[in-house]
């Protein structure tokens, strides 16, 4: 269980959602930063852009975030999560586009530090067709879940071992958005 | 320079001005969360709230941030740099409160995984004084700093090399926060 009482039954509201009651006041920025980064209207769907998030918390071995957001992403893809999965365990053979994979990398190397970019890894994006907003976008998702994941985490929260538990969830995001 | 075109010159808009220009969507919830983190009323002071995101920034390797916030912390902190240099040079002996020091070393360990934090490290710190309030913003701003670090710097942009460069910069967030 968490290292601070957060004043909920974590297993109703696990991972980040017992963190998120406990402090409304940087909740609400959190919730912001995720709906514009994962559900505003942009030219990579919110199904690849949670697909970034999934994949950069496995890379930080987040089981909440990883679960939640690989969740999320297989609701908004074709097929679902035999491609979240594929993605996650050899992104080189992965069947997604070419653009997505250059950002996938900018994602991986964004986990290891912000040093970790290249002009390389950057050119490939472009020259696959990726545009400056979505270089900001991938670049800003991946940073914002090396800060979700180390939060969820770093405070020690209850993360369901059981994948069904995340399907829910997944649900209410893609109708709901993440409440702002 | 930055590997997208911010639209700035960077001499002028340094670091993370200018992917807040460009993106103001974001930059809104950005600014936002560092408002409350950093200076919003708490019973951890702004200077010591902005010496971990210092802390952190350096661990991060990143030139911006680390030179920025250990301004905004120097400019509220008695003895000011010559505090926020112990602190980042050797945290064991740097003249700092028992509480603040488990604090820090707290988001030392967020910085490298969220799994970095021990029961025994928020022990510590809730043993020196430390609140759920403290343990929580001190978990979040590490974690925020590792994602404000990598935004910078995955994004390639400028770091002024002279550190009177952060001055000016350090009497306007003291004087006027993170413009929300």
């Amino acid at each position: 269980m968490a290292y601070i009482d957060l004043g909920v039954d974590e297993k109703e509201s696990p991972g980040i959602i017992g963190p998120m009651r406990f402090r409304p006041e940087t909740a609400q920025h959190l919730n912001g930063l995720a709906e514009v980064l994962l559900r505003a209207p942009n030219s990579l769907p919110p199904g690849e852009r949670e697909l970034i998030a999934a994949y950069v918390s496995g890379l930080n071995d987040c089981t909440f975030c990883c679960a939640s957001h690989s969740a999320f992403a297989a609701e908004q893809l074709e097929p679902g999560m035999a491609l979240v999965d594929q993605v996650r365990a050899d992104l080189d053979t992965a069947p997604v586009s070419a653009k997505l994979r250059a950002l996938l990398r900018i994602a991986g190397a964004v986990q290891q530090s912000g040093r970790a970019v290249t002009p390389a890894l950057v050119e490939a994006a472009r020259s696959a067709g990726a545009t400056d907003v979505e270089l900001h976008d991938t670049v800003l998702i991946a940073a914002a879940f090396c800060m979700f994941n180390r939060y969820v985490d770093g405070l020690g929260t209850f993360a369901p071992p059981d994948a069904a538990a995340y399907t829910p969830m997944a649900k209410r995001i893609v109708a709901h958005g993440y409440g702002v």
